[in-house]
């Protein structure tokens, strides 16, 4: 109890600790691989072929490993948590299949979006699919508190994707109001998969209560840093598919900072750019110009370091070991990575 | 066992039939639409607007009532009904959401739909949104098989949905692809709608059976004239925004029956106007006519009627009542409506 967590941090190559804690959870994740192809099966030919494409278009599974992770971490030595993890994996992979019809995205992690190749139609209900076999997953492990967990998260995330709409091209967006939106949009599924992972375990409140606030918390940080990335490539060209959110007139904390700390010609910049959406080509980078002169991109990571020592210090509740360390290095996977 | 069940059936009027189960069900009804009020709420105000417009929209709230009715048949006294069937008109909400976005429909029951109000993001949102709730309700019932049951027939929903997709626009769809997809995309919630009512009640599993298969059928009875009315207004202008399967190109099976019995001249004609969707200012009145020349509407309804009496006997053995009466005169309600 109330052990300093000692991690090498952003101190580590941040790809190191993700591929530290992918080694480890290696056997668990061939088994959700199994699961989630066994339940994109469908009679209708094309479930399965948009599913797949999505499922197969390289994202790094980080929600699916905490799940495992934190049932390990708990000693939790049945097959559940394989099922939650693919769950979660499921609502994810939906969220991402409407998100992309709600943002006319083409592009998701460099390839052509489903929607793109599909079209709308498929989309959102291959996106219902996924989320109601993400359900029957859950009911599959019979766990109603798992159950209430995972479903109050699903709301939550959909209200922050409702939320995030009506905050969308609008200059007057707080610091305040764009980490609600966050924390409901992302945060509360990284909270909600780290959390079941005790639940299953059949640990204490306590241990449940620092898990979600470990996830929780790591959620807010990781997307700080994938916000903050979305102009970062700009700048220094390191990230991919940079310029999304600023097309899209997402009203980002890079944004927020970087207006509030603005002159009243640079305000007027941003209104055109966002509100107005009028964009020319070189806005992008007049924008990334702008946010550097203000610090906009280097504060938005100061807070997600923040916010990544929050959830480091979650963990500290636990006994030292391989999996405290490996969820502890996380943190600074999550906040060091560049794309 | 094995009673004949007497009910008025298509000899009533289909009016007083909803009338009298409407009026059965008032009190649990008034408690549904409190949980739906309690439920809809939000933080974020657009959910409520949005969801509050659906739900105000004049539907029958045919599935719920299936559910209230079908735990009182099964002697059931507790109060998780009404938590079930507001979770059940959620997930019928959700889907008609999600519906209208794919469709690109302006008009549900004459109103205006959400997607032309709100525009498709918020109703794919807002959809997610109320699909999540419906499992929070579940949840609240702390059943397990309650559970089961429903986040399965979500599944099938969603893979009706896609599958009706793979279907539309393609003229060599058979009766049998037809009846699967309404299987599929109505039947199953009907079913699972009333299949919970004897699951909360604790009958045995006969009961629960009689009950799905009742639900099924009446809900392959209901599409069936769902989609001859589709037709039937166009001849005899006694339906309401009549046209609509046929604007959209949706293979239903006045269209399969027409195609089949038509000649080489009459089914150039229907692959123009639902393959190529070229459709002229003509062309609805002359494919009702093709209908009425090939009895198409008229066999849709005997089809329809054939499911009805399947759904008739299904109740048979369940003791005679008031409860038995509503739900085997509610068969006639569904094949006599005129809307």
């Amino acid at each position: 109890m109330g052990v300093v967590v000692s991690y090498p941090g952003e101190r580590e190559s941040g790809a190191n600790a993700l591929e530290h804690l992918i080694a480890l959870v290696g056997d668990d994740m061939a088994s959700v691989n199994t699961v989630i192809l066994e339940r994109m099966a469908s009679h209708v030919p094309m479930i399965p072929e948009l599913a797949g494409y999505l499922v197969n278009s390289g994202g790094k599974r980080l929600r699916p490993m905490l799940t495992l992770a934190s049932a390990r971490l708990c000693g939790y030595g049945g097959e559940h948590h394989v099922r939650l993890a693919a769950a979660v994996e499921f609502i994810h992979t939906a969220t991402l299949l409407h998100d992309d019809v709600v943002d006319e995205s083409d592009l998701r992690r460099g390839k052509a979006t489903a929607n793109r190749l599909w079209g709308n139609q498929p989309s959102v209900l291959v996106g219902d699919f996924l989320f109601s076999r993400s359900f029957q997953l859950m009911v599959a492990t019979q766990n109603l508190r798992v159950l209430d967990i995972l479903s109050n998260a699903a709301a939550v995330i959909a209200e922050g994707e409702v939320m995030q709409l009506s905050t969308a091209q609008n200059m007057g967006t707080t610091e305040d109001t764009y980490l609600k939106v966050i924390e409901a949009k992302t945060a509360a599924l990284f909270a909600a998969a780290c959390q079941v992972g005790a639940v299953i375990a059949g640990r204490p409140g306590e241990e449940e209560d620092a898990l979600f606030s470990y996830g929780r918390n790591l959620g807010i940080a990781f997307q700080l840093v994938d916000d903050a990335l979305d102009y970062a490539g700009a700048r220094d060209a390191l990230g991919k598919n940079t310029g999304d959110d600023f097309r899209e007139g997402k009203i980002t904390l890079p944004v927020v900072l970087a207006y509030r700390r603005g002159s009243e010609s640079e305000r007027a910049f941003w209104r055109r750019v966002m509100e107005e959406r009028v964009q020319h080509p070189d806005d992008l980078a007049h924008a990334a110009d702008l946010m550097r002169r203000h610090r906009a991109i280097d504060d938005t990571m100061e807070r997600a370091r923040h916010y990544g020592s929050i959830a480091t210090d979650a963990l500290a509740i636990f006994p030292d070991g391989v999996w405290r360390n490996a969820l502890g290095r996380l943190v600074g996977f999550c906040i060091s990575r560049t794309h």
